[in-house]
């Protein structure tokens, strides 16, 4: 499925060789858009005000942020992990949104799309930190997508769980038994979720079809949860 | 924007001169699908039945089903207006999906979209009735969704509100300087959901681009409700 | 654990041998609220309205409904099954806020208590007929719950799953190794909630400690749904 | 009201003067609870695992965590601001939990109740930072709570806006008449919910009723989110 969604936009991928990063860079180029791929840390303040500095003008920004989800039991979690986690995937926004947020609202045009995770929404054993950290992101954006609404920009995330990646489900991983098992019993897609489909459908809200969209957390994980 | 999303896919859509009916028979035509309008009332089985069977192999229903929104207070609401509101957007969906999933069984592939309400998402003031039979629908959902997916069957649900459409906004109602204020204060999109971004959106949902959401509730309303 | 919580309140609980009605009855009545039972099946206005005005003042209206949920295919559903669910478990909703509402917005003062469930809130696989009861019953409490709350009456629902009660767990259930591993796998609380856990909850909710709670819909579920 | 739901209990509480603090207090002892008050910042993990060991058996730890909500426009949020809220009200989860979950994983009994907002529910225009840090709550709460279930622990949370305090709404806000406007118009129950209604919710929450719960979310802010 090809077509020209995005026809025109410049979008800003972060952590682009990551998680969602190659393919959500694949398929928004194949849609039309010129795609920036950003790999930095976003680890301070100076470096991330670079990098949008250094984009120029950005209709959409896609926070893509990535970490190795931590599979520690709640009572031996560290503050080392706690605060490694939410050094890699959630202090980056504030610094992100504050650099873009300005040209946007000069422009009364923009999108941000965050890449969170259905972590936040249902519990798992053994995630507390990354569940935490993903659930900081949700909070986030319904914040900000309701703040900056007015000014014709839309904010809002991809929920997911269960979606094919080199991060979170490697090919060993798929390979194993116990998870085909666990995939059938808990997911009722029953397989999962193509990178790809995941990569259409944040095509699909950063474009200009879906300026109708505010604030909003939409869960794409296999039915694991549906909202 | 055009493109050819439902090319060669036969969708029918109920209900297709009410509420979301005409803008998604034209928005669904642009985008290739071969559109089958349907303006029964769907209140018998045998109706609904020969509906589905004149209308051949369908790729896609779309359960649109409209209803004047009583706003009556709870302790006047007769079991009338109950009746008669369950009778036109309710009891219509066991119909449909009983003379529809069987051929979609049989050929492994489908997709059924309701047109529900964020009503049943977040109390309305005098909408009891309206809210209940839109709850219907979507626990409705939630459940096929889950049952059909082994089927490569997908069943979502749309849930709207704020949406352009003369059916609940009539350009009466959008004129209104109370209803004007409502708007501004209540929805954080401030203004409404156009009808073509529903549809648009509705169109995606009924493309292969979405075969992998399972019982899914999608609010569409501005913010109104965002999951 | 026993305590006044409910001393001198007049509650009436339909279909009080079914579902969580006995329980009801007794942790209401060892709270020390003066405890109404009603046997009648509340299938049509008459009837109902004959049952309110017989139990005079109703400080709480709890709507227990009980059906026997089907476990049906959706391709398979009947008009017949369909019709007879929502008589049971849904239809008399709007008779009994009618009868019972008058007297509440009167003395402003009043809580109903719907005793949902969670197949509302979560698709389960041939329950299509029951979670579309159950969600209408939920979007009516949202709205209804809303619209009376200026008249200081509560209406919220709780929404239950995997609590033990004899109409959908009976005892051959819970005594099968299937059923056993299955709540193992899917309820988060290892076991089913026990039938007081639940009524002790309900209690709390029919109580005056709980008079801000407006339109909410309450999961008891061990953690099968949370939100 | 009172009663002995919480007798022989002995109950942590943090920030014991701040936010819920002083009415958890007051509510928890005249439900019979032996009630450790803290006041530390808990912002390291020394001082965190020293005031849980001083406090010995702890059969519920109340984490109330307070922060002074910044009112700051997305776009000017500072890395110092980010850092200070998650500082004061999520960092201290991890200690708090690592140092006290052992004993009661030790005697397979224990509760553990996070006084969240519901901020992290719906978005607050102003309030990123503060509903970032309200999301990493409770996303790690809905995990541990699933994690821990086994142990017969159950960790929860409740959802707070719009209760009466003097961390939020002090009196010259709730004196304000744009404020009691905005009460009237955005909170279907019209008015602050009590801070007693409020902690006697958390008290049957930390009582022994409430042992069938998991991982659970329960808003309390007037009908302004319902689920």
């Amino acid at each position: 499925m090809s077509d020209n969604m995005l026809k025109g936009k410049r979008i800003l991928i972060t952590h682009a060789n990551q998680f969602m990063g190659p393919v959500l860079c694949d398929v928004f180029k194949e849609r039309g858009a010129e795609v920036i791929r950003d790999f930095s840390s976003l680890n301070n303040a100076e470096e991330t005000e670079k990098v949008i500095n250094a984009a120029g003008e950005i209709d959409v920004l896609v926070a893509n942020l990535s970490v190795t989800a931590p599979s520690t039991e709640a009572s031996k979690v560290t503050d080392d992990e706690w605060k490694n986690t939410f050094a890699t995937i959630v202090d980056p926004l504030p610094r992100l949104f504050r650099a873009v947020l300005p040209q946007m609202i000069d422009r009364s045009y923009g999108k941000i799309l965050v890449v969170g995770s259905a972590s936040a929404l249902r519990g798992i054993n053994r995630a507390s930190t990354y569940s935490a950290a993903r659930g900081a992101q949700l909070g986030y954006v319904q914040a900000v997508g309701v703040e900056v609404a007015k000014h014709n920009i839309q904010v809002n995330a991809i929920a997911q769980n269960f979606v094919d990646n080199p991060t979170y489900f490697p090919p060993e991983v798929q390979a194993n038994e116990q998870f085909k098992e666990r995939l059938k019993r808990e997911v009722p897609l029953g397989r999962l979720v193509e990178a790809r489909e995941d990569a259409d459908f944040a095509a699909y809200l950063c474009s200009d079809m879906a300026n109708c969209f505010v604030g909003q957390i939409f869960p794409i994980c296999g039915g694991w949860v549906t909202r």
